[in-house]
């Protein structure tokens, strides 16, 4: 089967169309987490904040996000958290979503793609689906793309991403029209039946409608909702006709609900407060799916 | 002492602007190498090839890169065994360029960069300088530069890379320039003083000229050459007036120099085809450089 088959099936057995990030944080652990200041207890810490967020918000999301970056920051130690965080979450039924943003050409590509799908010497996934970086073009695309497809694993190439420095790059005017649309254009051209995602920004509402006219058959995995200023109404402007083929991700603003700028403990009902966030992001998400079939 | 200086100070050193690969394969292991199929010692493999190359090529070299797909492929061991590799090289003094290829922003670039340049609780160095991808603007770069020069670390952008589909992006053309151009132009602009390097593939000796023009006082580090057909006398000629600025990266050529196509084992002597390999290239690209001057 396969990862856009898996995704479809996952988002209608949970009605959710929510994927939640998973950016575990030292410095933002909740005071009954934290293990200690060595390298084992530091690990141990971003492994305990995986488990609670999967115990609290598996039954709202379609899927989750691990961000690497969070767990490599902790060395080896910290990417064994990150094998043991994903093992838990497909034992659940969660797909994930590795957010890894690799991007490298010919057989280290493939190295990457194995790390994610293909693991060491047994072979198994890793992660259902990770995030590439085009900038090398199809060399540092395809590799991961046909992997994928003999695993039953996605790819979510990054498009428009939803950062300010996004323009540097991505507006840049190519042939009349940005560069984000060029990479549109490359990603129908090398998956003209939809089966390779895009990454979308929701921070740019105008420019999610353009984007499905030109992908209309593409999954899009949509950050930016939450903390950085992206709304549910927005993101669901780029779902298809059937209400179908996004995934919006949500990270502080679930895994970090409960905390303040000026808070430095957490609170005790924290896992209450991340709950109750994913609930009302993922029944934000469906409503605003279905105002507009 | 930031780390462009230190660079310059170990390429005078040890009279070498070469950059020797480390991307160990589990399928071209040399024979008395391997240690067998289960995920520790795969592991032990990766980390063994990694201290023989280091044994091997540290005198001729000016920098080591080890490609961080070919560890993460083997999970957190294999993450484990890149960091034993990069701790004996630091300790023989030679730097090591994290090839990692890493892009993402804010906060998660941040994380990234500590990941690199401040590890973990002890906050110490990993590498001397990794390898970045600038598709998402300058949240994706000035956070590894930052940190990079408050720890005297270093950043290369990935501006023209050398395989074939980097034409997809890297050529689109930008109000009349080639989009790696206009890249070239951002790094001016963030680091005019030169202290930000940029990957250049040594594959299109017909652009390196022109970029270096562009970017006269920053640091090529110049992969391409050997396998893919790069020579030294291109790569050469992007060095600066004083015969200086560039790294050229050699991998498969030198770490597996002894590996035909034919041949299922290795020679018994594939240390000295290795050692060999890294001589003859550097004192090829020295010759190359001098020949310049």
């Amino acid at each position: 089967m396969s990862f856009f088959d898996r995704l479809r099936s996952r988002c209608q057995s949970v009605s959710s169309h929510l994927c939640v990030g998973i950016d575990p944080r030292i410095e933002w652990m909740p005071d009954d987490l934290q293990a200690g200041d060595s390298p084992d207890e530091r690990a141990l810490a971003l492994e305990r904040f995986g488990f609670e967020i999967l115990d609290l918000v598996a039954d709202q999301s379609a899927c989750v996000k691990p961000q690497s970056a969070f767990f490599e920051r902790e060395g080896w130690r910290g990417v064994r958290a990150l094998e043991r965080i994903t093992m838990e979450a497909r034992r659940r039924g969660v797909l994930v979503i590795g957010d890894v943003k690799r991007g490298d050409i010919g057989s280290t590509a493939r190295a990457y793609a194995e790390a994610a799908f293909a693991h060491g010497e047994s072979g198994d996934m890793l992660f259902d689906a990770v995030t590439v970086n085009p900038y090398m073009g199809r060399d540092a695309v395809l590799p991961f793309y046909e992997l994928g497809k003999d695993k039953g694993c996605g790819v979510f190439v990054l498009l428009r991403t939803s950062n300010p420095g996004a323009v540097d790059l991505q507006d840049s005017i190519v042939e009349g029209r940005p560069l984000y649309e060029h990479v549109a254009g490359l990603l129908g051209a090398w998956a003209p039946k939809g089966d390779l995602g895009a990454v979308v920004g929701a921070t740019r509402p105008g420019e999610l409608e353009a984007l499905r006219r030109l992908l209309p058959d593409h999954w899009f995995l949509l950050p930016g909702v939450g903390a950085q200023g992206g709304t549910m109404r927005d993101a669901a402007k780029s779902a298809d006709a059937e209400g179908s083929r996004i995934l919006v991700n949500v990270s502080r603003s679930i895994g970090h609900a409960w905390r303040t700028s000026e808070s430095e403990t957490s609170p005790a009902d924290w896992r209450d407060r991340v709950r109750a966030a994913a609930i009302t992001f993922r029944s934000d998400l469906e409503d605003a799916i279905e105002a507009r079939r």
